[in-house]
């Protein structure tokens, strides 16, 4: 089931910026939707980040369209990629009858090269005429760089007689490591929420799904998570009943899968590796103990070569920087233990050979100290990680 | 040239804690060294770590021996570890005729596995038969590990008529992202210096060239740096006059010498860059925007791909967690500008395609907000570190 929400529509056209294939999305909502989103930490934010930024400031979170490109990031491009940004929101808006505050935009693909600006705009009616509610499948695939799947997630929930339905679509398999946000993912409910309910809900789950996965540690200039909820299910989203733990559910459910599709598209990736730190003296201290594992890319290379070597997983915790005592910390591999209290247990080879050889590992840490728990979603490093990015912009 | 400084003599033999090769070296002195080191900050400090730190602490810096194997990290070993290492330092004291604490240790190879004590125990006669002033460069072999070259490195000084040396060796291909210290490195010098000059010493060289490199930002258990002073020259090291500057000079040059050998022998790497950084707020905020561009897979891909994808090493200096504006940004590679105030600068693609694709190229940054200056030195990230790391203990 791909449909999306009642009220919203998408389409996904090719306008000519990538040198094949889909490269335009349109996304829109026939009524104002309360809109929340979570935008890269990086210092460099490309243009469409300021311009949309900009867009939900001033018109409160009440959002209508939102237009995404691939195979241009549209950053690093000075006040000339600020005026491409700013075109393509008023462009669609004057086509579709709205304001353009009312319009986000998004792009990825290579920085510095300027957005072939004209090209875009020269494609917009096609994908304003071929909005559909059936549209989201192409709209993920025009999305798509180097991602050999589109990624798409839906979940429903109900309240009180009413059903209403929370679907998405996220692109991303390289310069994956969010830090506050993640590539590009846009969230669509009919559900009604408020802003303001919208936005601290978007701020629990975003952390726990999509900031919580890590391809390669390089976080982009584009990362962008957009959630709107317009309402046209006329169930309404309220806190202290019910009605706001099904709707977190189901967006957490959204999200959490396309993190996991986009941890198991990673450039190269063929396994995926669950690093779980407990015992930690904080959860700050957990996840930055779990990051340091799963950026290592001796932990990586051993997970792609199927090769157990556990204390490639011990010699990264110990470069966290987080204060804790070797000496009262257990590791665990597909719940075989590998150390205990700071030394090497003697397990079967071949049983940990066994397990480190799953498509899907998981790793699993007590520092022996607190209570913080940290989780990290991450994936192999292989050799057509190399291939497929020493040559890519020429 | 590659003698041992007077007074010093070394040796390399096969214990056969490797399946073939030299894997254990001797380095003695024929009276006390002045000694100051420098040890891994990772939580995780092998029990080789352990003794030696303890030993340089009862015998108050001074030394007369160093015994490393290949093959064995001896780390997340326990009580049983810290029994080896310090067995070992006894073995050899008692051949030796020294006081234990005068003979330090270190291990380097695969974590989690127990040390073959026996096995090294019974090469300890033939590693002291072997000794000689000739025997550095079997010594630097026999502490290699993935290395596929030995690193030497010498250097001379002279002064009011008497000349010094100072010499060493060093070992690390991966697992290179020394914070505090890094792999191995044995360094010696006929010179007398005093044990707090020595110390003070290598902690300023150290930092500028042994931590200022990078091959996949995973840092050892067993980072050991050794630097030995016996005066058997004649020639005194004194602070307040030019026989401290001649000597912090030679020692720079060694240590110098030794990083860039560690970088270029990196696992798999067949390029290095420079990555330099001016116009931070501090020297640290400069170092870590540096680190930052010298650890991103995506950046080292790209140097290893010829890819002039001067996109990713603005995204990864923008996510180093360092203030800066980016409109003040502006970035050369190999004296090419491709970022001026923060937006691509039309520079012709050719050109930067040549600069590079040489073995060795030079990204330069200036932030435009003070006057930090950060460099790290590191290589690219090709396919044959996957493959040498994809099945290293299996």
């Amino acid at each position: 089931m791909t449909r999306l929400p009642r009220g919203f529509s998408a389409s996904g056209v090719a306008c000519g910026i990538k040198r094949s294939g889909l490269d335009l999305a349109l996304f829109v909502s026939d009524r104002p939707a309360a809109a929340a989103a979570r935008f890269t930490t990086n210092r460099f934010r490309a243009a469409p980040v300021l311009v949309s930024a900009a867009h939900l400031l001033s018109s409160r979170g009440r959002t209508r369209a939102v237009v995404a490109n691939s195979g241009c990031a549209n950053a690093a491009t000075g006040t000339k990629g600020l005026q491409a940004a700013r075109r393509t929101a008023s462009a669609l808006a004057r086509r579709l009858g709205l304001d353009e505050a009312q319009v986000l935009v998004a792009s990825t693909g290579v920085i510095g090269a300027p957005l072939p600006a004209t090209r875009l705009l020269a494609a917009l009616p096609a994908a304003v005429t071929g909005l559909g509610a059936g549209g989201l499948r192409r709209a993920a695939r025009a999305i798509m760089t180097t991602d050999r799947r589109p990624k798409i997630a839906v979940s429903t929930f109900a309240w009180r007689g009413r059903t209403a339905t929370v679907s998405g679509c996220a692109k991303g398999a390289g310069m994956i490591h969010p830090r506050m946000a993640t590539m590009l993912a846009f969230l669509f409910t009919d559900a009604e929420v408020t802003v303001p309910l919208l936005r601290r809900l978007l701020n629990i789950v975003s952390p726990a799904t999509f900031e919580s996965i890590s391809v390669d540690g390089d976080t982009s200039t584009n990362d962008t998570v957009l959630l709107l909820a317009n309402g046209a299910s006329g169930l309404r989203v309220e806190e202290g009943n019910g009605s706001m733990q099904r709707f977190r559910e189901a967006l957490l459910s959204v999200t959490a899968s396309l993190s996991r599709q986009i941890v198991r598209d990673g450039e190269g990736a063929r396994k995926t590796m669950l690093v779980e730190v407990r015992g930690a003296a904080s959860a700050g201290a957990a996840d930055r103990v779990a990051r340091a594992i799963a950026l290592s890319p001796l932990v990586k290379t051993a997970l792609a070569g199927g090769d157990p070597n556990w204390g490639r997983i011990l010699a990264a915790a110990g470069t966290a920087g987080v204060p804790f005592d070797p000496g009262r910390v257990s590791i665990s591999i597909g719940g075989v233990p590998v150390v205990r209290r700071g030394s090497a247990v003697r397990s079967s080879p071949r049983r940990l050979r066994r397990v480190f050889r799953r498509r899907e590992v998981t790793a699993r840490l007590n520092l022996g100290r607190g209570k913080g728990i940290g989780r990290i979603l991450t994936c192999d490093l292989t050799s057509s990680y190399i291939r497929i990015n020493a040559s890519y912009t020429s």
